[in-house]
C-alpha cells in the first residue's frame, strides 16, 4: 500500500523520468517528494529528519548526473530515502526497514543505483575514491564519483584518511559536505566549530557571493560556461580561501557554502562542478527535518521519531502501560549516574550516541564527567584508556556493531595494558529494523578471543545494574558488559546494588532431561521455553552463565557431570561464541555430550523486528522448544 | 653487557641527573647519547633511524618537563630509545627487543616514565587527551600532557579524531609534531604535501624567524618571559597563519616549524610552551637517522637495519647461503606482479608498509596499479571495496595486527557486500621481536566469525602463490590469505600456478596412531615432529587444512572416522581458531575424540625470537612431539 502522490511525483519512477522535467519544476517535485516521505514515514517508522533535509540534493543529483553510470554514494545512508524513491523503489517504499521489505540503507544488491552499501558512518569518500581510481585505470574520464557526507561523519577518522589520500590522487571525485549542524545528537568537535565559522564569517559569505556572481548569478549558462568555470577556478585560487581552508590543506578545491535546500541553485552549481576535474568539495547547508516544523525544531527527536501525525508532526503516544519494563538503555543511563554520584572516579564516554544509549542523562546532570566525542570510536576507546591510566573509571558506551571500529584499540590500548575501562556494548545481538549493517552479531566471539578481558551479559535489568556496579569496584580490570537494544523484563528494576562474583554463573531452573545454557537477555526466551516444556512434562534445567569470560568452569563441571544433552543459546553468531566456549571446555576436560548450539547462523541476517529475526534464526522460545524435543528424542 | 659511554652520559641514569646539567652541555650529551644508541643497535638490531632523529627531543623534554609526573607519550614508540636510556634503562638497553629483555616500545609495566603503552600508530593524542581531562577533573592545572607524534602517524584517522575532540576541550595538551618527512617508507598523502609547504614556503619561514626573534633569538629568557610569551601569542593570532593553518582549524595553537635537532633552541621553546594553557601544537623538523650519514641518506633501509658497523654504518652482510628459502614477503611481492601482468583487474594496496610487505616491487614496476595509502588501515580496506565494486581485484596487504584497525570495514564494507577483495594478512602469528603489540595472534579467530569470507593460510611458498592465483579468479568473493613474518621452506619456489579447490585440505602424511591437523606455515613444525616421531616408532598422520573457512568437512569426516586422538596446531590464539572450528565440526557431527588444541595460549605474549616464543607456547616441534606422546599414552 503506497501513499498518496502528487501529480508530478506520480510520473516519476526513475531518474530518466526526472530528467524530463523543466528546471523550474524542480521545486514542485521537491515539495511532492517531501510530502510523500512524510506520509509514508509517519505510518512506518524510519529515519525522518535526515531524509527530509536532502530531498533537493537527491533531486538535483539525479537531475544533473547520469546515474547509475555516475557513482553516487550516500554516507551512512539514512538520508537517502528521496534517492530510493527516485530510483525505482517508490512503490515499495512503504516496506522500508520491514522484514523482507527494502532496506533502510542503500545496498548494492537492492538497486544498481546504490553504488555502495552503507550503514556505518564515514565510509563514502574511501569507496568513492576507489571507484574513481578504477575509472582512471580504465581510462574513463567521463564517469563522475560523488560522495555525500554529513558534517558529523566527515570528522570520523576514516573520512579524513580518505581525504588525505584523495587529495594527491587527481581522481575525479566530488564530495558534497551536507552540513546540517547535527548528527543524531548535536554535532560536536572542533571541526563543527570551524564549519560554523565558515558559514557565518563575513569573508566566506563574501566569497560565496562572488562565486555565485561568477557562476552567472542565477541566469542560465550559455556556451561560455567553460570560460566561466575557468574564471571560477582562478577566483578560487586567488581568493583568501586558498590559504584559509581546511579542505584546501588536503588539496581539495573547495566550493560553497550554498543553500542545499534551494534546488534550482543546487542544480546549477552541480552542473558547473561536473566540468571540473580532480578532487573537489561542495559545502552545502541543509535543514534537518526540512518541511515539517516540529522536525526542524527538534532534530534529535525527529531523527527517527516512530509514528507521528503526518500533518502536525505530533508523535503518537501510546497509552502508558503500567508496569512496563524499562529499556536496557534507560537502565544504563540512570545507573551510571547513581554510581557516579558515589564514585567520583567514574566518567562516561560515547562516540556520538548520547541519546541512543542514554548517556545524555549523565551529560545533563554531570556535564564535566560525561563526554560525547563525536563519530570517533577509535578515539573514544583510547581516550578512555588515557583516562584510566590516571585512575579514572571510564564507562565507554558503544553500540556493539560500532565496537568493530575500535577493535584494535580495545586490544592494544586497553586489554594489553590491563586498564580498567568498562565497555558497555549497547545493541548486542540482532537489532531489528536497521538490519545487516547494524546487528551486534560478532561481539561475543571477537571479544572472547582477546586475553585479559572480562565479558559479561545481563539476563535482566537488575543484573545490568549489578554488572555495572561490579565493574567499577577496585582493580577489576578491563570489563565488557553486553546487552541488547530494547526492553528488559523487570518493571521494578531499581534494586540495591549487589557485587557479582566475576566468572560465576547461576542456575535458573533445575531439571534432569537436558540442560540449556544461555548468556544474556536471550535467556528469557529459555525461561519461557522451560515453562512451556514443563507443562509438556519435559524436565529441563536452565543455566545462565552471566560471564562468557572467564567462563564458570565449576558450573560447567556440574552441568557436564549431570547432563549428556545440552543446548546453548546466544543472541550472537554461533561461530566462536558461547557455544564454542562450552565445546572447548567440554573437550579440554574430557567430557562427552551431545551439544546443540543455537544462535545467529554463519550468514548475514537482514532487517525485520527482533522477534521475526530471532524466529528466523531458530532461537525464539518455540525454536528452543523444538530443538529441545529433537535432541531429547535423538539417541 | 652495556656499551661504551661518554663521560657525561655515564653520569645520567634518570631525568633528575639530566636536570643537573647546564643548558650548554645539552649538545654534548646529545652527541654521547646518539653514539651510545648507534653502538648498541649496531650489535643488537632495533629501530635505528627514528630514534636517532629524536635524541635532542627526548633530552629537551626530560630537561624541561617534570617527568614522570608530567605525562609523556611517544606515538608508535620505536623512536623512544633515548627516552628509555634517560629513564633508568641505560644498563639494560642492550637487551632491547630480546626474549625476557626490555620491550622495543614504551610500556606502562616497564617504567613509570612510560605514561602509555604504544606500538601501533596514531594513539598518542587520544591517550594524552584522556590524561589531560583526568587532570582537569582532579583540578590539577600543573601537570603537562605531551604527545610526540610523527608526520606519518598524525594522518592516521584516530589522530585526527583526537585533534577534533581535543580542540574543543581546553585541556592542557601539547602535541609535538615530529616531522621528518618519512614514515617507514616515504610518507604519502595530501597532509604531507601540506606540511612540506609549511616548511618551505616563504611566508612560513618569515613567520618562523619572527617567532624566533620574539622568543629571544637564542638569548636566555629573563623575568620578562611571560610578557614575551603573551606577545608571541598575539603574534600568532595576528599572523596570516591564524587563518592558513590546518591545526588552527582544529582550534589548536600552532607553533613552529623549528629545528628539532637543535637541542638548545628546542629547550627554550619548550620552556615557553609549558606556560601556555590549552591545546597547542609544536611543529619540529628532525632528521631521521641523524648522526649516521648512511642512515640519513637511506632512511627506509636504516629504519631497522639489522646489525651494522657502528663507525661506517655499513650493514653487515651474511655470506650468501645457497638454496635459501625466500621470505613469504618476497613471494607475495613477486607473485602479485606476475599475476597483475596477466590480469589487468589486479591492483595492490598497502597502508604505509610497502617495503615491509614487498608491495614496493609492484609500486616500482606498475606505479599506476599499486597504492600506498598512508597509515590508514580503515581507508585502505574501504578504498579496496570501492575498487572492487567496479570490477577491479584489489590485493589489500595489511599486517595481521593492523587488520584489527579495519575489522569493521572488512565486515561492513567488504564481506557483507560480497566484494572480491583479497586480503593478504602479512605477519600472522607470533612476529618475534616487536612483541605483544604486534603479534598477529587473533586474526584466525576474528576472521572466522565473519560470514561470507574465505580464509586460507599457506603451508609454504608454492601454496601462497597458488592461493593468490586462486583468489583472483572470477567471482571468488572475499578472500583472506594469512602468512607469517619471515622465511618459508622452499628454495625453489617459483612453480607454475595451480588453482586450488576452495575449502579443500590435504593429507601430508598418513598414519594410524593419532592425527595432527594444522593450518599454515606452522604445519612445517608438524612435518618435522612427524619425522622424528616416526623414528621413535609412532605412526602419526598429518593433515593440512589449507582453508580455515570454509573448512574441509569431507576431510574432517575422514579424520574423525579414523582417529580417536587428534591434535590441532595453529600459530594463533587457541580461543576460537582452527582448534575451535574442529571441535564445532566434531560435536555438530556427533563424533567423539580426544582433541588437544595447540596454539597461542589465552594471554598476551611478550617479545623474543619466533622460535623462542613458539617454544614458550609449546607448539615448536619438540612441543608437538611431547603433546603427541602424552595424548597417545593417555587412555
Amino acid at each position: 500500500m503506497s501513499a498518496k502522490q502528487g501529480k508530478l511525483l506520480a510520473t516519476i519512477n526513475f531518474p530518466s523520468d526526472l530528467k524530463k522535467l523543466r528546471e523550474e519544476d524542480l521545486p514542485r517535485i521537491s515539495e511532492e517528494l517531501r510530502q510523500f516521505i512524510i506520509e509514508v514515514i509517519s505510518a512506518n517508522p524510519g529515519h525522518l529528519g535526515a531524509s527530509l533535509g536532502t530531498v533537493e540534493l537527491a533531486i538535483a543529483l539525479h537531475y544533473v548526473f547520469n546515474t547509475p553510470n555516475d557513482k553516487l554514494i550516500w554516507d551512512v545512508g539514512h538520508q537517502a530515502y528521496a534517492h530510493k524513491i527516485l530510483t525505482g523503489r517508490k512503490d515499495v517504499f512503504h516496506t522500508n526497514r520491514m522484514y523482507k521489505g527494502i532496506s533502510g540503507f542503500p545496498k548494492i544488491s537492492e538497486s544498481k543505483y546504490d553504488a555502495f552499501g552503507v550503514g556505518h558512518s564515514s565510509t563514502s569518500i574511501s569507496a568513492a575514491l576507489g571507484m574513481a581510481i578504477a575509472s582512471k585505470l580504465k581510462e574513463d574520464n567521463g564517469t563522475q564519483h560523488i560522495a555525500v557526507i554529513g558534517d558529523g561523519s566527515i570528522a570520523g577518522g576514516m573520512a579524513i584518511e580518505a581525504l588525505n589520500n584523495a587529495g594527491v590522487s587527481q581522481a575525479n571525485l566530488l564530495i558534497i559536505l551536507n552540513d546540517n549542524g547535527i548528527a543524531i545528537d548535536k554535532n560536536v568537535g572542533a571541526l563543527k566549530d570551524y564549519l560554523t565559522h565558515i558559514v557565518t564569517s563575513r569573508t566566506y559569505n563574501k566569497f560565496k557571493d562572488k562565486v555565485w556572481q561568477l557562476m552567472g548569478g542565477g541566469s542560465k549558462y550559455g556556451k561560455n560556461s567553460r570560460a566561466i568555470v575557468k574564471q571560477l577556478g582562478n577566483a578560487v585560487k586567488s581568493s583568501i580561501l586558498k590559504k584559509s581552508n581546511l579542505f584546501e590543506a588536503f588539496n581539495f578545491r573547495y566550493f560553497g557554502p550554498i543553500d542545499g535546500n534551494d534546488v534550482i541553485r543546487l542544480t546549477k552549481v552541480l552542473k558547473d562542478l561536473k566540468r571540473i576535474q580532480g578532487p573537489k568539495l561542495l559545502h552545502i547547508i541543509t535543514k534537518k527535518g526540512k518541511g515539517l516544523p516540529k522536525a526542524e525544531n527538534e532534530p534529535t527527536t525527529y531523527h527517527a521519531p516512530g509514528t507521528f501525525d503526518k500533518n502536525t508532526g505530533e508523535i503518537k503516544k501510546f497509552p502508558n502501560k503500567k508496569n512496563l519494563a524499562p529499556k536496557y538503555q534507560t537502565v544504563f543511563g540512570e545507573t551510571i549516574i547513581e554510581l557516579a554520584e558515589k564514585n567520583d572516579r567514574i566518567v562516561g564516554i560515547t562516540p556520538a550516541m548520547p541519546t541512543g544509549c542514554s548517556l545524555n542523562l549523565m551529560m545533563e546532570k554531570m556535564p564535566d564527567r560525561a563526554f560525547d566525542v563525536g563519530i570517533a570510536e577509535q578515539h573514544a576507546v583510547t581516550f578512555s584508556a588515557g583516562l584510566a591510566t590516571q585512575g579514572m573509571i571510564p564507562f565507554c558506551n558503544i553500540y556493539s556493531t560500532f565496537m568493530q571500529r575500535a577493535y584494535d584499540q580495545l586490544i592494544h590500548d586497553v586489554a594489553l595494558q590491563n586498564l580498567q575501562v568498562v565497555f558497555c556494548l549497547d545493541r548486542g545481538g540482532l537489532v531489528g529494523e536497521d538490519g545487516a549493517t547494524h546487528h551486534g552479531a560478532y561481539d561475543l566471539s571477537y571479544l572472547r578471543t582477546v586475553p585479559n578481558i572480562i565479558i559479561a551479559s545481563p539476563l535482566n535489568e537488575e543484573e545490568l545494574r549489578n554488572m555495572m556496579f561490579t565493574a567499577q569496584l577496585d582493580d577489576t580490570g578491563t570489563f565488557a558488559i553486553r546487552y541488547p537494544r530494547g526492553q528488559g523484563v523487570m518493571p521494578d528494576w531499581k534494586k540495591p546494588f549487589k557485587k557479582l562474583e566475576i566468572g560465576k554463573g547461576q542456575i535458573i531452573s533445575d531439571g534432569k532431561d537436558l540442560a540449556i545454557i544461555t548468556i544474556g537477555h536471550i535467556g528469557n526466551y529459555a525461561i519461557k521455553a522451560c515453562q512451556k516444556l514443563k507443562k509438556q512434562a519435559y524436565d529441563i534445567a536452565h543455566y545462565d552463565m552471566r560471564f562468557l569470560k572467564p567462563v564458570d568452569e565449576q558450573l560447567l563441571h556440574e552441568i557436564f557431570k549431570k547432563f549428556s544433552k545440552i543446548i546453548t543459546v546466544e543472541d550472537g553468531t554461533i561461530v566462536g561464541g558461547l557455544g564454542s566456549a562450552v565445546l572447548e571446555f567440554m573437550v579440554d576436560n574430557n567430557y562427552t555430550a551431545k551439544v546443540k548450539r543455537l544462535g545467529i547462523p554463519d550468514r548475514f541476517i537482514e532487517q525485520g523486528s527482533q522477534l521475526e529475526l530471532h524466529t528466523e534464526c531458530g532461537y525464539h522460545p518455540e525454536g528452543i522448544i523444538s530443538s529441545v524435543r529433537e535432541l531429547i528424542t535423538e539417541r
